[in-house]
């Protein structure tokens, strides 16, 4: 159990970082929404802030002047339970409240939270206290790689920052890690913070496996582009075909042929590709289908977890082969909270690891990010198994 | 002929006017794009700029320097004959360039027109730039109705201006005015200033006719809605049918019904519909309906012309019954401004008139407005004849 | 009037003609819809044969037992006024009742509708039966268009018919007629039977016009494409070039290129294209891209009719420059009759003359056709006027 | 090993039997498919006779004549590697080849396949010859289901077969079996035909749980109907909850409320829902929300298979938890018949059983069937675990 002293600070920086990311972007970078899946800047801001006053400040605080009305109505993602929100599209659609206000918004909601646990020693709202801050730290990673889709996609291919990089270089040789045959455990069996998708610790049977201990690279991908892996059926997965022929795939998201050369949009601009940072923005489809070509296979989510320890991971959220599914006696939890992560375990794989848009300690070995096969503006990567 | 000078003068207050019409918005409002028809401020404001520079700077001025040369990319709206464009629909994905960076880019063009006219007293280039200001007149008008869009379509409903009132009353006694059979001239006649789709003044033969001299009002309308308008099919077109069935239409575009009264969303906040004030923001389709369960019918365009001096106009774009085809000996200029209308000439309705947001002088009786039968975004109106 | 003795003789000839059409399909080609224009030919047997039954017997014939309750809800096309139907685009999902069945359908009601006039000598009934007759007829062109394209989309390509021959030529030579200006007469004058829409015979003022004797061929169309005309947007409407591209249109309906000669389905099968026959299966758009491309332009309906007894017609369905509008003092039947016509005067193009698929004595000159622009499985045509 | 008669036997009975399960269609029955995902009984007939010809007949057999050229065009089903086809959704426009011709077909390749294995008494192409039995098998299941649906859907709802009866019952008692904890094996063991799927017999661990002797009933489900269950979103997924909306579910597939009381669709018509009778028709979607109503779950696939033997299965294909993925170890076979399973391996679940329409033997308790959540119009069931 954390102490109220430290949880309010870390509450404080959580909030701070937010602002702090923002801080590179020109006012109308906050409100544009280009795809469906990227949200505005301000909407991350304003959600989160929502976050703690929908579910502590109102329910918790007896006093509570809520900051205006209609925010609940704007400011809520997906949670049915508590009422009618904007639908997702209509996020970039929406001029105001204005960015301005929005930042009052936070600074309204940060006060009164802050006041409220210094004057309330009880502790029975470290729970939610808890499950606020991280839920904002998952949109801190979600900010980033909606400005990088954003600035991204902007002819002008406006730069965010020249010093988050992100495209590192893991410097290892690559050599095959050899797991035995056996039963394993795999879930949350610390005290620390997790989410519901990671609890009920449990066991599973691994046959024997070799896991690489690099992520594949850029340069490895370019020959699977020159020897025509975009153009190979077989390689697919049926519905992987008609996604590649449908929207034209012919390299990851932000790559461009410049005269010849592969140069991809970064967050610090347009860059040439280097072929030993590891791959990032592809999809599902994707990562197969270079498994494929390669003679190999992606790991399970559980020959992740079991071989996790053996590998440096952590700059790219890596796609597995398993499906999101709920652990045995998965338990989702109650009332709008519960909403969380259980609606989703359907039609969606698991990425494991982190990326380099993940804020400090805000993933483990046991986390469970999730995404649809097709979606690429995440900094996703992959590790090959044999 | 227009002499330089007020030309010049002419120029300078158009550009001016285009700038006071945004004072009232926040920076916000000029990046979003709620609906395809609807395009952000900011770049309605660089896509008038550009046509100035496009058609005479860059052609014409030996040692222009392009302001930007990503700016036709993004600036550019419909002309195929001068390349590439961001499409439509994408506009308000585009958070760069800044609205800062826009405004620096009107008075770069602005300044550089202004010395090349004043030092250039030859006449060839003062067609083009008559048509650039019209151009951006036309402009003026569509960043007020794509403004109320923007802020009316947002759950805050804010305000855009508490003096702009788009709500007039017409004050004088409904009548008919009678028409007689016969041969009317219809068509622009005079020098000045008209579009290529006003020309060709030609000869109708008008059948009798009795036109309405006051607009309908919302007071009528709300009959048609009690009466049960919106669900008699036998008043409809069988694609007015469809639309009104698969979009849910039970009013015009604005109105909500709150405890049992009609309420709209106007330029200058949420108000009271007054029943005395001319009905807006209907689709061709409403129209047609309405005037069908009046056992009445709409004029046609030449109906309209020749009868327009009869009547006050200039309230609502009027609805008529006539397609947008061309004039006999329509000819459509050469080159990319041939683009501004001809191609327009299939499956849109012709509006006569003018509007509360129609620029000073930039409407005339031969004045051909088009839209498709569902756009409601518009000052549009009717006016029915027997 | 028509006395009964020779109205029944119609209606028994008219019947007889839509099953003689239909002689040379397999049971399979009545079923399918390969598009929603398209109806299957056993629907248009029903549809047709429904028509007598609802607004003949089931309301006056005073003992008439129905044949089968849900042939109604099968059988109804658009007519919202007595009840549900199926989706148009349904139409080919149903197997059922069997052809056979709608042949018994046939003769049932065929049967009833004779019995009936024979002993009933009153009057009343012969309007209704006319235009059921006529409706019939206007059915017996869709048979035969929707059968082409039925077959012609097949990938074998099966002929329909040896002696039906879809390409006549027009031997005369080309030349310009020269109309005069002036007030002309258009609209329906005798006392023989025309849809309401003819009806409201008025004038019209026309400028002085020059119309070709002679339908555009093949030869010339061919012409356009190898000139680049598909791909030269200034040639097309903004929504044409729309079509176009999405589309991938690069040819009339039915043409294929084959070893570097353009052939085309006829009903007779594949035969290679004549370059004298006159060119059919054509979008409104692409006739008026080939009038641009030749600097003419289409004549209005009412040009046509004005000058139509100048020139031979009735082998293409000519698309006209005018919209789908009412006449003046237009007024639509009362009850389900008035849904025939005038519910579709929006966005649609008039088309004058009639095809080689118009059965005898079914057209005439103030006859109005009308289709969408897109729309090219009927036999159109084009007829130039400069 | 099947001795070489004894397959040919087998053969000449699955080729019998899918004309048997076709003898009740009328022709038009044969042609239509009213959603993507049923394919009219004639291209079933054609298309399991063109894989015994494009597998066997032309690699193999010397001097084999094929039947028409153009067949492979049209039977193709999503064989990538042999070659263009008519897509999936366009099956239902093709009248011809006849039922006839497609009979003819048949009768050619069976003809030629059993002269060929009588006169070759090499076992090299047993394998193939055996998969295309069983490729055929599973074709007789889709000729019943889409024939349901093609029936089901039309408006006069005829009945298949009096004798097929589609809804048995289960008279047991319904128990809970208990399953230990521990290691089991799942996959296919035996030198008997299975899938590729299937193979790499494997192990897994089970924590304890306890599986339902019996399926849910209509009776249950209906009550979970009457609960409100559609209108709980907190019972489905978010996709499922979507779907719900978007397409209006209110119950099973051929579910109709008449006067109150439930009726549904079966192969022998209209009936009242037998509250006894085992529950189908029904997506994953509705299996998931309602196991969550119970309080209960779906057992995973190896749940499945390892219970299998302590309760009767075979009525309905019952929705797993189970994500459609590849054993350990899977292998695709080579060429084309590596596109049989392998490439559907993303976003389907797995069904385990059987139903009443799959052929005899052709089921087993290692058989992995397959399909997206939403599809209902299988023979679909559930059972539950706790």
């Amino acid at each position: 159990m954390i102490l109220t002293d430290s949880l309010l600070d870390f509450f404080l920086e959580t909030r701070q970082t937010s602002e702090d990311l923002c801080k590179p972007l020109e006012i109308e970078d906050y409100v544009v929404q280009p795809i469906v899946d990227v949200s505005p800047p301000k909407w991350h801001l304003g959600h989160t802030t929502w976050f703690f006053e929908e579910f502590i400040l109102k329910p918790h605080c007896a006093n509570y002047q809520e900051f205006d009305a209609d925010f609940s109505f704007v400011f809520n993602s997906y949670y049915e339970t508590v009422g009618k929100r904007v639908v997702r599209s209509d996020r970039g659609n929406l001029s105001r409240p204005s960015v301005k206000k929005v930042y009052e918004y936070r600074a309204y909601v940060t006060n009164h939270i802050k006041t409220y646990f210094e004057t309330n020693p009880a502790k029975e709202l470290h729970d939610l206290l808890e499950i606020g801050i991280h839920h904002e730290k998952q949109h801190q990673e979600l900010l980033l790689t909606d400005i990088k889709y954003i600035l991204g996609n902007n002819p002008l291919l406006p730069e965010y920052s020249a010093t988050f990089l992100d495209h590192p270089i893991e410097t290892h040789q690559q050599e095959w890690i050899h797991m035995e045959e056996g039963i394993y455990g795999v879930g949350h069996a610390t005290e620390d913070f997790c989410y519901d998708n990671e609890l009920g610790r449990h066991k599973v049977y691994l046959h024997p496996y070799e896991i690489s201990n690099k992520l594949v690279t850029n340069g490895e991908f370019t020959e699977f582009i020159i020897a025509g892996g975009y153009s190979q059926f077989d390689l697919w997965h049926a519905e992987g075909w008609d996604w590649v022929n449908q929207n034209k795939v012919v390299s990851p998201l932000y790559w461009h042929k410049i005269d010849g050369e592969w140069w991809h949009y970064t967050s610090s601009g347009l860059k040439m590709v280097d072929g030993n940072s590891p791959l990032t923005h592809i999809s599902y489809y994707e990562s197969f289908a270079f498994a494929q070509w390669k003679g190999c296979r992606l790991p399970t989510e559980f020959e992740w977890e079991a071989a996790q320890s053996y590998f440096p991971w952590g700059k790219r959220w890596e796609w597995t082969e398993s499906a999101y599914l709920p652990y045995p006696n998965y338990q989702k939890a109650p009332g709008a909270l519960g909403e969380y992560n259980g609606k989703f375990m359907v039609n969606q794989k698991v990425l494991r690891g982190g990326s380099v848009a993940t804020p400090n300690n805000h993933t483990r070995p046991t986390y469970r990010n999730f995404f649809q096969p097709p979606l690429r503006w995440q900094f996703t990567g992959l590790r090959l198994v044999k």
